[in-house]
């Protein structure tokens, strides 16, 4: 992983460039915040000539460590305003590092209107007219560039959305089984439509293995991580039956499943599309219960949900989503909520946000409660041919409240909020408030320890410790979306002592280097500071830390508790 | 004026309160603006029960001085996100004087779906339901409101996109012609239907005339203070006659009159639609092209355009809407132009961003450049029905180019840019970037100063100077805004040395104090920065005084100018 390519849509021209010293031991989510604040005006338009899209897997993509094949996008978020990084599985990562590419740079934007397909080997980019895709979704994209090259090439991808420049667009990664992962969250696929990127083919086929300095250590260490994950309760045993689903029943115990559009905090009807229902209903009907998001998971938390007659209807169908659309929007039916899952795919809708704007379309009244069939025509008929009402959900959850001048809008930084409501679960409530990426439940997953009781127990429904503990996580997870690792790892990191140094081992072996869990922490922290200068420097402030004023002054049944942080007691977030 | 009226819209209460002694000395921006600051969160949601409606008439507010009609309205506005004043003429701000009401303020919220008419007079407020009137727009709302009391009933109404909360919805007053005029900008009318508040209507026939502490003083200054207005040739000459649209010509010929959507800085067919033009079409058709928009107004800057049948089209048809329809849209025919200013005074859309919207549509695609019959369709049939391609525009310019994924998109804090381009006229530049109001011409008029040449000269396309003259323009019209008087008081006061010690003598006489030039200075100053420390405080930074990125890297013909002030060189603005 030794090059970077940087590919120009004005001029297109790609040019091969050495990694600069400054970057070499970076990757993921600290080589595009590191690359996109180095090169990206703060103050500019996300849709205009001065953004930058960029790839980077993580560090160790392309090894056999278990869970290592993550791929982050980085720009400005035409969603947040704020620098944005979004990882996804699939297959591109391992791709990347096979062809040895660190990092790919997409800047400039063609004449209006022109559509490209950037095609990457081990030669650089070369550029293929993609007007013929024009107003394709992405599933037909797939079969496209599956029948143009083979079924072996990678395929980066936007819908409709992407191409119109939504702010709820996701960019779609093909995985191992010809579906589709998400870089979901922040618009990345409006920053590709600007660009006029279509799509993005992969063919590794010139790459090789990647390089390993210290092959011994390196499968010593991957061996105690893998136990690790498997010895670990939520990652070898939880998430492997029930998928991340299993949270359902477990966040509506706690009080804290947000209810028909954040009103309420648990749900009558929870047990209809809670993790255990999910397992009956794919294990009954033949489907797959458990699926791995990329080659080399071991997790495998998600599935591949069918109908009765056992045809495919979605994958990838996560607790976020199924807590969007069964919860949020009170759809109580299972394969109604699937067949939406499986419209966002195609058109390329972030599946949190897409929830989230359904909901409150629903709070504006525009869409019945809990109206599946409605959803769906509303995903593929409007949001998907970009009619106008389609625009005002397609731009996102703010955007929906904007139009109907809700007050009810559960966004931070214009970013939806998910499945976790921070009245009664304060500790994720912080991290939605301070990320820098807008409302991220995964930027400090803070429920692993207010509500699964790992890495120790922090009240949730008090303010005592919580700051603390999302600022730990946040700075963390930094690190960890550097490796390329799913966020699932830092399950067992929490409460296995021998993870952490395992993955730290890992990562030594490859680059023959000598980190310690200390230059982790710092790694997090310098990632994140970097990630505050972008945003302070594009205008954010204090006020925007904070979360919708409607928490402030809504209880929450059944603990009936308000948001009641003071700007102060946040703000010491910071002071690291 | 000795009273203050505070609403509550939550238990439909009015107390009536004595004015506290550190707002005696204040008046309308003045007021509204401490008022504001004092009693609403910065944070607060616009449309939600924290942000208050304030009314407040001005210092000479009531008196026989000339120009002194006019009535301030203040908020946090959604639109912007900023504090904001909006004044209009209209006769509520002398009936407000003669009931004693030194400024009205709305509070709270009723339950959802509620709307109300808040019948004031001498007693208080009394609440009506108003459900009849719901969905009604303003003409009909008005004649409604005649038609129950009499045609002396003083009116504020707002239309549909007001009902629908809509950001670029006004507020709009009953003038002395039974037409309307508009607190237009920053989407004031959202904010008063967010309180149910769908028509106020004022009784003043208990009041009494205001009292003038020095009457023989008050008429000596009045005399001369109008004898100024009429003396000096832009008040006295250019706008009399050929009204504020005598300036299509003037910017054209500057090279900064933006044409379709801010391509340009001349446009072909400017004579279609200046104010000769103008001038000739009403004198030929027998309309009037004088006409004042407060009882008291000596300039008569505004008209009454007929058709050739003399039938009313619209009046209250003013530069900036001429420009926005006829040179930003590319709208030719002068009685489409007219035709859509009706229908935008009817729904209730301020003109500056209703004209700026439809010229954003146009960049997206949606309505072809220059079809005023197809403009006029979609203020009746979308806006003002609230249809969701009607909500995408009748939330303001901003909002249709989110919705649109546009680079050009010409607001300042979400706020449309006016008729003078600020790279070729860059003084008017500093006031749109620095406002604390959003792109806002009146703000600091540096028009005047760089274009007409009163109060001096400096360079248009030159940066040199510009921050002071926009800073001292700023300070005074802060100040002036606070008596009441029209904008147009600064041509004089800038010229003729005796205009602005007459506009504080009348104030001294008034209250029998004894304010100097200095005093009214450190007002304007004081009035600044109580507006930005709560805008800082709202969440708002140096990143947001800026002028959107196109402006630095498209030139703008012919004299092939960008916008190159740096970041430094603005905030310099604030040093004072």
């Amino acid at each position: 992983m030794n090059k970077i390519y940087r590919v120009n849509m004005k001029d297109l021209t790609c040019k091969i460039e050495e990694v600069p010293a400054a970057w070499a031991g970076l990757g993921g989510r600290g080589l595009t915040s590191t690359i996109v604040a180095a090169e990206v005006p703060p103050t500019c338009h996300p849709l205009g000539p001065n953004n930058k899209l960029v790839f980077a897997p993580g560090l160790l993509a392309g090894t056999a460590a278990s869970q290592s094949g993550r791929m982050s996008a980085g720009a400005k978020s035409p969603l947040t305003g704020t620098i944005k990084e979004s990882n996804a599985g699939g297959t591109s990562a391992q791709s990347f590092a096979k062809l040895g590419i660190k990092a790919m740079i997409i800047e400039g934007q063609p004449a209006e209107g022109k559509l490209y397909e950037l095609h990457v080997n081990n030669d650089g980019v070369t550029f293929h007219d993609a007007s013929a895709l024009k107003g394709k979704q992405n599933f037909d994209v797939v079969d496209a560039m599956n029948a143009k090259y083979s079924p072996k090439i990678g395929v980066v991808t936007i819908g409709v959305p992407g191409e119109e420049r939504m702010k709820a667009a996701n960019i779609s990664v093909k995985d191992p089984d010809q579906k589709l992962r998400s870089h979901g969250r922040g618009g990345l696929g409006a920053v590709m439509g600007s660009k006029g990127v279509k799509v993005i083919t992969i063919d590794d086929s010139a790459g090789s293995k990647v390089e390993i300095a210290d092959p011994e250590k390196f499968r010593a260490a991957a061996k105690v991580f893998a136990k690790a994950m498997l010895d670990h309760p939520v990652t070898g045993e939880g998430l492997p039956i029930y998928g991340t689903t299993v949270l359902i029943n477990i966040i509506n115990e706690a009080g804290g499943l947000p209810t028909k559009n954040f009103r309420y905090g648990t749900c009558e009807h929870h047990d209809k599309v809670s993790g255990e229902t999910l397992h009956d209903v794919i294990a009954g009907r033949g489907g797959s219960t458990k699926h791995g998001c990329h080659p080399g998971c071991i997790i495998q938390c998600s599935q591949v949900y069918v109908d009765e007659n056992k045809e495919y209807i979605t994958s990838g169908f996560e607790y976020e989503t199924i807590w969007g659309l069964g919860i949020n929007c009170m759809i109580e039916d299972l394969d109604d909520c699937a067949r939406i899952d499986n419209a966002m795919d195609n058109i390329g809708i972030d599946s949190i946000e897409g929830a989230v704007i359904l909901g409150t379309a629903m709070e504006a009244g525009m869409i019945p409660w809990g109206d599946g069939k409605e959803c769906l025509r509303v995903m593929n008929e409007e949001i998907g041919k970009a009619t106008p009402f389609g625009r005002i959900l397609g731009n996102g959850t703010k955007s929906v409240g904007d139009a109907y001048g809700l007050t009810r809008v559960a966004v931070v930084k214009g970013q939806a909020i998910p499945a976790y409501d921070p009245r009664t679960i304060k500790g994720i409530g912080v991290t939605y408030a301070m990320s820098t990426m807008g409302a991220d439940h995964t930027a400090g997953y803070a429920i692993a320890t207010n509500i699964l009781q790992v890495g120790g127990h922090v009240d949730p429904l008090k303010k005592d410790g919580q700051v603390e503990l999302s600022r730990n996580l946040c700075i963390a997870t930094a690190a960890v979306d550097s490796t390329g690792m799913c966020i699932f790892v830092a399950f067992p990191a929490l409460d296995i002592a021998e993870c952490l140094p395992s993955l730290i081992d890992m990562i030594n072996a490859r680059y023959g280097i000598n980190l310690s869990g200390d230059d982790v922490t710092e790694l997090g922290k310098t990632i994140m500071k970097t990630e505050k200068a972008f945003n302070d420097a594009a205008g954010f402030s204090k006020a925007d830390d904070r979360l919708p004023e409607f928490f402030e002054y809504e209880p929450l049944p059944p603990h009936n508790l308000v948001w009641d942080f003071t700007g102060e007691e946040l703000d010491e977030f910071w002071n690291f």
